[in-house]
This record gives structure tokens, sequence and C-alpha cells, in this order.
């Protein structure tokens, strides 16, 4: 079994090691890749091909882990050169990937939760072969959710949109208790229903939101883009919260 | 010390066995009251007065535990011949603890969050003899919120106005999950960041409050008719997400 990388960052790095198998060789290319990466091959001992083209070829699995930017241009690139299953495992939209699906044969959509180099990293898959991927579930979590390469994507927005708009919530009560001088004793009563960590976990997201509201209010807008059909009350709220910073 | 009641219901009878002490008499009377809170008197053998006015009068803490609806018409009536502090334990508005505070010379306001007949209810208070009842931390946990008679409601109004909210976004993620075939990996996923019990949790919330969509909106309208500055962007788009049911 040959698994191909198309960029060779964090996630691929960990990911040649994390699929420690005498079954799998691992390929890649330095053709116009940057110092950093070309570095973080050497210290992988991948076996590295002269074209993108001929990793493409040669692979069971191609992986494409490159930058949500360059995701479709890559696809576009060398998709129709795989001939296995294309593993998108760019952060990308939903329109990004059904724009990808159009210039690849087999796409399994695919993203990793917790952090790859973390104890335990989730590795959810979409898309019609995504079920041959589950020997991986020996080196790391698999979860197959479905064979429409897209669902991740889906799933990713729907878990991004729930926790934008829980932190807009999490402000919005912040300042009302704040006008009360009772900042501490909210987190306190919430905490009685929500768990131990409420307060700081919810203090890390308003810090982490309010640091960067338009970043975050430009993903509220992907995600109203994708899924709008009037219904989008509590997200579009989040939005006006946040453009509101 | 005496401790007087006004309405015998479950919090009232709970508290009388919680307080568990020699040090401490039970006072009530059961002028006007129901056949039910008779027997609940009659089983707790707790002492009898002829009327409300003098059960006011004797009690060193009168506690006010009758229902929402009756709670500023109780403190209209008796709240002039109590001599110690007045204990408001009725699940009641800011509106109703300010009317309430204008009638009675000692108020503390006061909620009981979590059940009563649990292992571990908390007495929060406020109002400026709080303090003075934090021997009753002997029998259940109390914490004293601050010296104004208020604070309290304000908290509850927070607190009910950040689960209210949040199940508001609950239900229209579960929507648009349901419309992807994705509720279960939705869940899952959230899991992951919000704890194991997120699903069944999330589930409850939803059901109950689609049980009663229309009691839900109205406390949502309390909420905003006490808090709103213009900036309530969330709470009042929860209500407008619960009067599409």
């Amino acid at each position: 079994m040959i698994i191909g990388f198309i960029g060779f960052g964090k996630v691929s790095r960990n990911l040649a090691e994390l699929i420690d198998s005498d079954d799998v060789e691992f390929i890649t290319s330095i053709e116009g890749r940057s110092d950093s990466t070309i570095e973080n091959i050497d210290e992988s001992k991948i076996e590295v091909l002269p074209t993108f083209k001929e990793v493409a070829a040669k692979s069971d699995i191609l992986i494409s882990a490159t930058s949500p930017k360059a995701a479709a241009d890559v696809a576009k690139a060398y998709g129709k050169f795989a001939s296995g299953i294309y593993l998108d495992l760019n952060n990308i939209s939903l329109e990004t990937t059904l724009e990808i699906d159009k210039h690849v044969e087999n796409l399994v959509d695919g993203a990793i939760i917790g952090k790859i180099d973390s104890d335990n990293p989730t590795l959810y898959i979409s898309g019609k072969s995504a079920s041959k991927l589950l020997f991986l579930d020996e080196f790391l979590d698999v979860k197959v959710i479905s064979e429409k390469a897209g669902d991740v994507a889906v799933l990713k927005l729907l878990r991004s949109s729930y926790t934008k708009t829980l932190t807009a919530l999490l402000i919005e009560s912040f300042e009302i208790a704040q006008k009360h001088d009772l900042e501490n004793e909210f987190f306190e009563i919430v905490s009685l229903t929500e768990g131990d960590d409420f307060k700081e976990k919810s203090l890390s997201r308003i810090t982490n939101t309010l640091k960067n509201p338009k970043r975050k209010a430009e993903e509220l807008e992907e995600i109203i883009s994708c899924f709008d059909d009037g219904e989008l009350i509590m997200v579009k709220s989040a939005l006006e919260k946040l453009n509101r910073y």
C-alpha cells in the first residue's frame, strides 16, 4: 500500500509517524515546495519522487494537506492522475469540497478533530470509498460519517457554527452580568448545570473571539451562505453581534 | 430563633427538615390554606398559629414560599408585620422582587438552585441582612451574592436567559443537522469539546422547550423587558426562534 502526500506540513508529517506499519510506504515530491517543507521531508525519510504527477499516479491513497486556499488548485492539477483514493484533509468549506469533487474521481472528504499531535486525534471521513480507509483505525481514531463526500465539510461547519454562536451568547450574557457586577456569580451559577470547567472554557472562548471578531464573523458568513434557508435565526444574530466589535 | 413560613409546600417542608437544629423553632398558620398544605403541616409537626399576622410578628426569619403569582400580595399583606428578616423564596421576576422590597423592611431575595430534595441544594441570597442567614450553611449550601435585594433575581434571570437562548441554538443546529441526516454525528463531534453528556442533555433541553415553546417564549419576554438596552441580540433572536413553533 502506497500513501502519497501533496503538502508535507504538520498534518502529513504526524500522519506518516502515526501510521507506523511495514505494509505502508510513503511518497511525496519536493517539486515547488518551500525550504521548511523540504526540511520536514528530509527528517521523515519518506521517498521523494520528481513530480507530484508521479506521486498521484503511484499512490493508493493520495492525501492533500496543503492549505485551504491551495486545495482546489491542487485537486485541479493532480486529481486527474490519482488512480486510488483522493483524501482531502485541508480545512476547506463545503463549496470548495464540492468543487474538488468535480476534479477528482474518488474523493474522500476528511477532517482531523483534536490536535494531530495530541493523544487522540480523530479522523472524520466521508465519501463512497471512505470505509476503505477504516484500516487506519489501527493508528488513530477513524469515524466514517457517510458515503457522501461533503458530509464531513457540513459537519465541520455545523460544529463551527454551534461554537461561534454559543460564544456570541456567552459574550452577551457576560456583558449583562458585568452591568450588574455579577460576572463571577453568573459563571458559578451556570456551572451547576454546565460543568465545573464552564467559567474557564467560556472566558477562553470570549477572549479568543474578541481578539479577532472580524475573522470569526467571516467564518459565520460562510456558514450562512452554505446553510441559509431563512431559518438561521441564531447564527445570523451571532454574526450581527460579532459585527458590533 | 423562630423561623416562620408563609406557604408550606415542598420547599418549606424540605427546609424545615433540612434545618435540623434544637435552636430553631418553626411556626406557620393554616389560615386560608388548602387541604394538601394542611396535611403537610400536620405531618411536619410544626407549631400552628391562628393567623399569618401573628406568624410574621413572631418570626426572626419569615420565609415566603407560596407561588410566583401570590408573592407580591403576601408581602403586601404581611410584610409590614415582619420584625425580622423577610426571605422571599418564590420564583419571581426582578420586577416583583423590587415591588416586594417596597412593602418589606428587611427583604432578603433568595433562590434555591438544584432540587430542594436533592443531595445538594444551594440557597442563593442577596439583601442587606443576607449574611445573617449564613448560619444556615450548616444545613444546606448558602451563597451570599450581595447586599442588594434583587441581585438573586437578576442572577436567576441571567441563568434562565443563557439556558433558554442556548436551547434555541441547539434547536437550530439540530434542524440543520437533520436536513443533512447528520444529527448523531453532530452531537458526537460537538461532544468532543462539550462533554460526554452533551447529546443527552441537549435532546432533553430541546424536547422540554418544544413541549411548551409559548411558555418559554414568555419567560424570554420577561428577561428582555428587564435587561434590554438595545444590546440583547442573542436573547431576542431566541425569542423570535421560539415564536416560530
